[in-house]
């Protein structure tokens, strides 16, 4: 464990809130922001950490401020904004951002807080709410080497791993690649069970001989119960894709990549919200599948 | 290890070459025939067993005749042509088929047998020649239950994982929901690898954080390396994987699913044998992607 930190907090969601539980838990000095006051109160009571009524005030006495919020927008906001972090921060303070963002947020918000003399670390995660609240999150990490390497100690309270990957932006772009390989697989997998139910295969069976060769994924172990069940209340919600694949289209745009399957399933999410599906986990790609069967 | 007896196996590709090998070696007589009677010697010779020139001749004393081909109407000359197995198979002579076909060749074959008192059982394989080679190979097995019992002993010998599936062509359409999650999932890889090389990302670090959790994919762990190298001169050709989509797409017309990215994935793999990737492995879909970078 590092020594005990003056730490900050901004964004007390479903990571958020036990991430920043985690940092206190782990003998920090932590205060919180929440746009929800009535959030951040409870999450003072509940880990005894103190609790701030602006991103500036919050960010006043801390040598690293975390933040996790919802997307570029709200980065800007809490970062930039008339109380916003870089009004409250102290000098050679560090930023560590988890919000899944565009690289270019990342990069906009880094310079403007070097200039300033602070640090920036761009950190997305994987690992869900589960992984928030186990404290087993993967948190990939663009940004100066010599900065990532002063929060790993901070950043390990909740996180099983933890990865530098280049220059500011990189962990956003690794993220993204994530996103991209998530989306085609899991389509694939709503095809194949979709084909399977139609053909009135045992689909569990079927799961159990295909699931040990080459059709093989984290997604086929761990949702192909709930998918065949029709439960999509659960796991990472379309809503919070969709945000996600609008990023990556647009840096795709920019790096000429091309990504026909992964605009598809873009598109195939859009019609996920109109079927009422944007809280519904992204496998629900399934129950767009049986909509339109005969 | 069952009891020693007499068997034929059709066709030895790079799959039905080892796979008999493997009957022979576990004590069994085994008779093969194959199209091009050089390879059927060399076996011979290789594991000491016997050869024979038609179909009919190396199944004339089995008990079980295992056969190995390229396509439905492969299946149906061996089987059904004027020199097949039909036309010298013994009374209650089992035929296990390891060819991927249709689901509606093997009901048909399946039919034709029963009417002369002969079983039948579709069990395509999936593992590749490394899985033929180590005897690690996964049956997939559709047909009467009390024959598939019958042959399973004997299957062992080149079998990690053999399951029953249901009636005859269950075994096919348990190994078309494989290939359709396959086609989706490597899609959806070669675009996440496309991007990151588009990005300047380290590829292979970029892999090493994400294959720890949602993105996570057998051909992600076995293909990402060979997909950056560019290395497309192994495992399963395209050829092949379009030959098995057919079937799918076909299945599905009938069976009333829908398969968008599977179809759109099958147009991209004709795309890559108009670049000359016939006989690339099915990972070769980045190739394709990068061929198209600006």
């Amino acid at each position: 464990m590092s020594e005990s930190k003056a730490l900050a907090f901004i964004g007390l969601g479903v990571m958020g809130y036990p991430m920043a539980g985690h940092l206190q838990k782990a003998g920090h000095e932590v205060t919180v922001f929440n746009r929800n006051t009535d959030k951040a109160r409870q999450w003072a009571e509940e880990y005894g950490g103190q609790w701030a009524t602006t991103p500036a005030q919050a960010a006043a006495n801390a040598t690293m401020v975390f933040s996790c919020v919802g997307n570029d927008d709200d980065l800007r906001a809490v970062m930039l904004g008339e109380d916003g972090v870089l009004r409250g921060l102290a000098p050679a303070a560090i930023v560590v951002d988890h919000t899944t963002t565009s690289a270019e947020v990342a990069r906009e918000v880094a310079g403007l807080l070097a200039a300033h003399g602070n640090g920036f670390i761009d950190a997305p995660v994987s690992g869900g709410q589960a992984g928030a609240i186990n404290g087993q999150l993967t948190v990939m990490c663009g940004g100066r080497d010599d900065i990532y390497r002063q929060v790993t100690g901070v950043v390990a309270a909740y996180a099983g791993t933890i990865k530098w990957l280049g220059d500011t932006g990189a962990g956003q772009l690794a993220k993204m690649v994530n996103q991209i390989c998530i989306a085609g697989l899991v389509q694939g997998l709503a095809e194949g069970l979709h084909f399977a139910q139609a053909a009135d295969l045992d689909v569990a069976a079927v799961v159990e001989v295909i699931s040990q060769g080459a059709a093989q994924s984290w997604q086929m172990n761990n949702r192909h119960q709930t998918m065949i069940n029709g439960q999509y209340d659960h796991g990472f919600a379309v809503d919070w894709m969709r945000k996600d694949l609008a990023y990556v289209l647009e840096e795709a745009r920019r790096n000429g990549s091309h990504l026909p399957v992964t605009s598809l399933v873009d598109q195939f999410y859009s019609e996920v919200q109109s079927l009422g599906g944007g809280r519904w986990d992204t496998s629900s790609l399934l129950a767009r599948l049986e909509h339109f069967r005969k």
